[in-house]
């Protein structure tokens, strides 16, 4: 087993992992910048080392630092969170060259899946069927306004190194084609250091499914149901649930069981979610497949009453799993709600300012991932996610009651500190989002209704 | 359906109640004593009626005040919550007299169980096992000891009108009894306003196991498992977990079918506990049967996924059960820690002072029932409970290691403020108690250890 786990991350994932260290009865060792030393969350971890000042790319993703922090407090395993290095197979090498146990898939898996070129072809030679678009990046303007003519307007324009819905562009007509291009490269290469970009066709009504997974280092894998993601603001999701409603049982096993498949058959180890986009009649095309624990795995845990974090990091520590397919039940509706700090009626602008008053819901079948607290500041130097409401009930409806009394109860303020939480209430309240009748359009839909 | 809900009571179970209306879609009232007046734990009702000075007479058992504060706010149903009235048949009488509904089983039906004399004459007529003791009210000392005697030391001397474990005297010999009995009489009188008081043989090794029960006003009932309360100090339960560890499942289920049955003989309505003393050898007996909400409730519902105080109110509107036996299965292990602020290294004395550091645990299958926040005043006037951490796991060594990392990172504080987090984490670091293998001696035990 693992002895000491270092956590290369920081905010409510780097505490949810430090808890799962803590109950496996595994050390953990915190880093943080200059501007994380709150003893708030530091409290977590057993061991902590500051490891830069501010800005990511000098701390949370200073793999030369992180590396040093784990030699140096003998950690034998590295935990990469979400984002910063949680997709980057350099990273991944770099651990084992050191030694060190990376917790998520081998390298050259991360490599191939994190491509999305790349990732789109494994999928399609699986067997998975694909939204009409360019396996390969597009080398120039011309190739992309051909390939977009071909298979009809609207296209969407991705990163093929990118993640987390970072960086796409949606292009409704030829006339835009070759100037929205030209700015995705540019994007592409200011976000991930790499400016190849693909299109496929863009459903403007679509939802948004994603399959969870837990491979083991032994061949063995078993899928966890689905989420439903389909909240998103600028492709950033803001509600999750599952299972995925409105679906039929039917389809979401097909597609549950196809994500598996797939995901043994190119090597994938580890916890990962496959997702798709699903059309109205339930058509589904394969999106991407992420080889990390995402912000929205609790919905998963509470429906399944599995410890994700956990088992992720015993399947690292090279444990075959200790779950089969047929000991996964999928139990009542979970829902997850992300409190952001960033004010909606200012199209979602991240807040700054130091929340004075924290205090998150409570009782029944609520949980709360949060590294936030009173006197926490809400800075310029991270993403604005202060906490994760999860709750569960025994269908949707009352979930639904349970997050918005939830909600209500959630007491964030401080001066010039905004949440999503007013938002959030008014898509909870949405009778297309209380039906399940919504698309990937709700948020944009709603914003248009108040302006 | 009732459209108004007034909580008669305080603290978390006010709380925990208003949360139940809220999702269900009805209204709350909440009531506050002048020591009670925090806008942080008022928000969660929808209305709020001052109703006295901070004696408990004067404000939470003030059946006067509570009436006019239903009447005036147009609430239909009083919600008792536990404690206070929520066993006092006369308080259930004067609601009905006043059109209001009493949420709770018919006032005869509470008469009748909360008498512990009547209570165990009923059961005995349902074949219910009981303790050697004396059924009928003991009137002289001479009479107690000509009983103990009979049945042999120790003996308890309980209360007649009495719950919760109050005013309970062990006694070990016969050159104490009448002593006691004198004692317990004045106590009883104190306490309860009723001095009749009966005795049983004591068991000194025993475990405390209960039956939740859920009966609705068409004789329709089910049992949701069984809880387990043997780690007490002074009789008050500091720890309870469901499912009730190392029984047979024949013997609990034997258990809560016995309890079932006789609790609809006798027209239980509501939801309702029988509690039972278990020996060694997994004989039971019956001690007494609880007629409202319980403190460790969550337990079950984190076991089953109902929401019973949802249930409770909705039978109360006269609902028939919208559950059947078979629609109740029970998952995994769930533990509650009840954070009283008391001093454990000081014989529990409650402390008194006020919290300003207040962070309660989170993340993976963690609750908290609580209505203390930061700035909260530990006070004299009412029960030390300032929070209930409840937590769920697959199965009970997971379980103790989750609960264990919850209490470590609540963070209480303040000067004067003590609590019971040290003392609960040394109960659960225990070896027989991890076994499952303790006794209701458990916390004796632990406090000799460190003396």
């Amino acid at each position: 087993m693992l002895d000491k786990v270092l956590i290369a991350n920081r905010g409510e994932i780097a505490v949810r992992i430090a808890r799962a260290c803590r109950e496996l009865g595994v050390r953990s060792v915190g880093v943080y910048s200059t501007a994380d030393r709150d003893p708030v969350v530091l409290r977590h971890f057993d061991e902590v080392v500051h490891i830069g000042p501010p800005a990511g790319r000098r701390s949370y993703q200073n793999a030369a630092a992180l590396i040093e922090a784990a030699l140096h407090t003998g950690a034998d395993a590295i935990h990469p969170g979400y984002g910063f290095l949680s997709e980057d197979p350099d990273f991944a090498e770099i651990c084992a060259d050191n030694g060190l146990t990376f917790i998520g898939p081998r390298p050259d898996v991360m490599s191939d899946l994190g491509d999305k070129s790349t990732a789109r072809r494994l999928m399609r030679e699986q067997g998975m069927p694909l939204l009409p678009g360019s396996v390969a990046a597009l080398p120039t303007a011309g190739k992309a306004r051909e390939f977009a003519d071909s298979i009809g307007y609207p296209v969407i324009i991705k990163t093929v190194a990118g993640g987390g819905g970072k960086g796409m562009v949606v292009v409704d007509s030829p006339a835009d084609i070759e100037r929205a291009y030209g700015e995705a490269r540019v994007t592409a290469l200011a976000l991930f250091g790499d400016d190849r970009v693909y299109l496929e066709r863009y459903l403007a009504r679509a939802r948004h499914v994603e399959v969870q997974l837990l491979c083991d280092h032994h061949g063995n894998g078993v899928h966890l149901g689905t989420r439903d993601c389909t909240v998103q603001r600028r492709h950033q999701k803001l509600i999750e649930e599952g299972p995925a409603p409105a679906l039929a049982p039917g389809t979401t096993d097909e597609m549950a069981s196809t994500a598996l498949r797939a995901a043994l058959a190119v090597g994938f180890t580890g916890v990962g979610t496959v997702e798709f986009l699903v059309d109205a009649d339930e058509r589904y095309y394969f999106m991407e497949i992420n080889t990390r624990i995402q912000v929205e795995h609790p919905v998963t845990e509470m429906i399944t009453g599995i410890d994700l974090v956990q088992e992720q990091i015993l399947v690292a520590a090279g444990y075959p799993l200790r779950l089969r397919q047929d000991d996964i039940t999928l139990r009542g509706c979970a829902i997850e709600c992300r409190v952001n700090g960033e004010d909606p009626a200012r199209n979602f602008v991240p807040t700054a300012g130091t929340v004075e008053r924290f205090i998150p819901p409570g009782g029944p079948f609520t949980r709360v991932d949060t590294h936030a607290f009173a006197g926490y500041r809400l800075g310029p130097h991270y993403d604005s996610l202060l906490a994760k409401v999860v709750i569960w009930a025994p269908d949707r409806e009352r979930a639904l009651n349970r997050m918005d009394r939830a909600l209500r109860e959630f007491d964030v303020d401080g001066p010039g500190v905004r949440t999503t939480i007013p938002f959030l209430r008014q898509v909870l309240a949405n009778p297309d989002f209380r039906k399940a009748e919504h698309s990937t359009a709700i948020v944009d839909q709603l914003l248009d209704t108040d302006g």
